[in-house]
């Protein structure tokens, strides 16, 4: 892998587009003999497949199962071993939340507390309802602590998001949460003296939280955990010159495409939706990353047929994305999630780069077997930014 | 890539020979569906290619496309990120002058300086006939600055390089150069405090340069830049053990041999001549890197036939290098020269290793899609030298 700051060097601009597509967990593994691409009739992207390069990539290393955030980041040219996401980062980007600079996220649980001890970690999986409306009284009842905004953002089941907003927040702070239970509350702990006025903030809200919910049993008290400050990542305008822009319609997506400086694009949601929205902005932009979620969706699901219509309802729209003309395309994933798995798995993932100068292989059907054969072999999957950009002409040449 | 360190304490002697067959910007791109190594006809590399290990090699990293200095540093088992080797360095390889432990080398253009503005910073392209002509001249006005010696060898049209040769010498100066015209005539800046008085030398040149050219218009005045010192490169003898030689008739390519310590032979200008120069030392070195430059050049031309025609000359003499039994042959490319880009590229270069330890593939044909499924793989250029190593048993087993 290129150090980045020789990709920012080298990194110039051309008047080319790039599109990447990704396919959500699109890696698979065989039932009865074949996997998920295998068993898809994929009439478009086999014809790709057939003038293209076609590789695996490994998102983050051999045998390492990828969440979604450094799989994306791999896939946007990042090292996923460098950046963390913190987990309340993420947990704030999945349900739509902007972070800014000044913010300490956390994710949530409502539990319930009998004298003095959790004894419950989730109250007893409380309805999604409810917590809405637990969640609506906490931010009317405590809407700051200090100096420091309080957001808070229900999740499903017991599970919220809350975020701290204020100057000088420090995320180096152990979790209050005592994870198991029975157990007594275990309050945030600095783990630098930076942090103090951080873990104080947070201690009095969970006070302040108590009372509030104090009749509220089985919810009657809170635990934080994976407290985390926005990562600093360098833009992908910064490192690639390239003026990015992000499809998804989930917000998980959308977020992490904002870690890296894209511009988040308004888009419906669905894939249908998403294309136009390409086309729409097809002239303001030089990077497209279009994000397809209901192949990871089936995958999750351990739905094999369901993974299978998902491929082949995306194999139909893959000719509108082609019309538009997109100097270099690559097709990918961000993950495999086999539906035998019903997982996120650790297997690399078919990839796909069509350009007027990516050369071509013996491959023509792109599955995970075919793509193992494939003249861009198994390669990291940050590595695929740089081949995307040399195809579009916009590296220059390293040394003389 | 194995760190070199334990690359040097693994080497051993054996008696073995090593040839390293570097054809210049060898890959290359489907033009009407196929590339130039499979439109040529190439029995000798066929036929070699079925009892072979083949492979691709990437020379710097995946999308880089590299120069002709990191490329070949790879080839020679380094690591090309690591050694750097400054702009006028190259250029004095370039030539074929022979730069010592003392000197500072640059690139030089003569341009146009009107009004006290440098108006064109290629004096209108003067012939190169004029160039030798006014090199002539500051050679016998300015053969010193102080105590720097200063040799100047003129290049095509209006390029030239400059050595300046005394101890002391520093090369953290910024180019003298405004990059840009019309503009002020810009003198060479010491970045660090140690190189004021090499800065002091190179302006008084300039200075100096300025007086003797005053009549020249167009070419009355000299821009210097990327000034650079003789790296400091472990020799192959020192990292491998090895008593390697050059076999290049390029300057450029003796230069870079020189580099790392070869013994850099005399020889004519055709590959014939480097094939009988090969057969002259074949009882005095252990290693040979003979470099063929044809298919670079008809590569950089865009001109797809003359590259094939380039491969199978090549292929033609081929047997002439099998017929003096070398236990180890490699036949690869320090990167791909793809005759529809007419420019080096980035796409990872075939690789071929024959020996009686080389074990064998599927494939038999020495081509770009072939080589992708040979047995060795896509690896970094740097692991080649290793493997070449391991096959004539000149690396110890590592551990116990």
């Amino acid at each position: 892998m290129i150090p980045e700051e020789i990709i920012r060097s080298l990194a110039q601009t051309t008047p080319s587009k790039i599109v990447l597509l990704v396919l959500d967990g699109i890696g698979g593994l065989p039932r009865e003999g074949r996997t998920e691409l295998e068993a898809a009739h994929t009439p478009s992207l086999d014809k790709l497949a057939s003038c293209s390069e076609l590789g695996l990539t490994d998102p983050v290393g051999r045998g390492i199962t990828p969440g979604s955030g450094p799989s994306h980041l791999a896939l946007f040219g990042y090292d996923p071993l460098r950046y963390e996401i913190g987990r309340g980062v993420l947990e704030a980007l999945g349900v739509g939340l902007e972070m800014t600079d000044r913010d300490v996220a956390g994710r949530g649980n409502f539990a319930t507390m009998e004298h003095g001890h959790i004894t419950d970690r989730r109250a007893g999986r409380i309805a999604t309802e409810k917590n809405k409306e637990l969640c609506c009284l906490l931010a009317k009842s405590i809407p700051r602590v200090q100096d420091a905004e309080v957001i808070i953002d229900p999740g499903m089941e017991h599970r919220f998001t809350v975020m701290f907003r204020a100057d000088g927040l420090d995320d180096r702070l152990a979790d209050a949460d005592p994870q198991k239970a029975p157990a007594e509350p275990l309050p945030a702990h600095a783990l630098a003296p930076e942090a103090e006025r951080t873990a104080g903030i947070v201690n009095e809200y969970i006070r302040r939280a108590n009372e509030v919910l104090r009749d509220q049993h089985p919810a009657n008290t809170i635990l934080l955990r994976g407290f985390a400050r926005f990562p600093h990542i360098p833009s992908m305008s910064d490192l690639f010159k390239l003026q990015p822009a992000a499809i998804a319609a989930y917000p998980m997506y959308r977020g992490l495409a904002r870690l890296v400086g894209m511009d988040v694009l308004d888009t419906g949601p669905t894939f249908a939706d998403e294309i136009a929205t390409l086309k729409r902005h097809w002239d303001n932009f030089d990077f497209f990353f279009l994000h397809y979620k209901d192949t990871d969706k089936a995958g999750e699901d351990g739905d094999f047929d369901a993974k299978v219509a998902a491929l082949e309802r995306f194999d139909a729209r893959l000719p509108d994305v082609l019309a538009l003309g997109p100097d270099v395309l690559a097709v990918s994933g961000d993950h495999s999630t086999p539906s035998i798995l019903a997982a996120h798995g650790w297997q690399p993932v078919p990839a796909l780069v069509s350009s007027a100068y990516c050369g071509a292989d013996h491959v023509s059907r792109f599955t995970e077997r075919d793509c193992a054969g494939g003249a861009l072999g198994i390669l990291p999957a940050q590595d695929l930014m740089p081949i995307l950009m040399a195809n579009a002409l916009r590296l220059a040449k390293y040394g003389a």
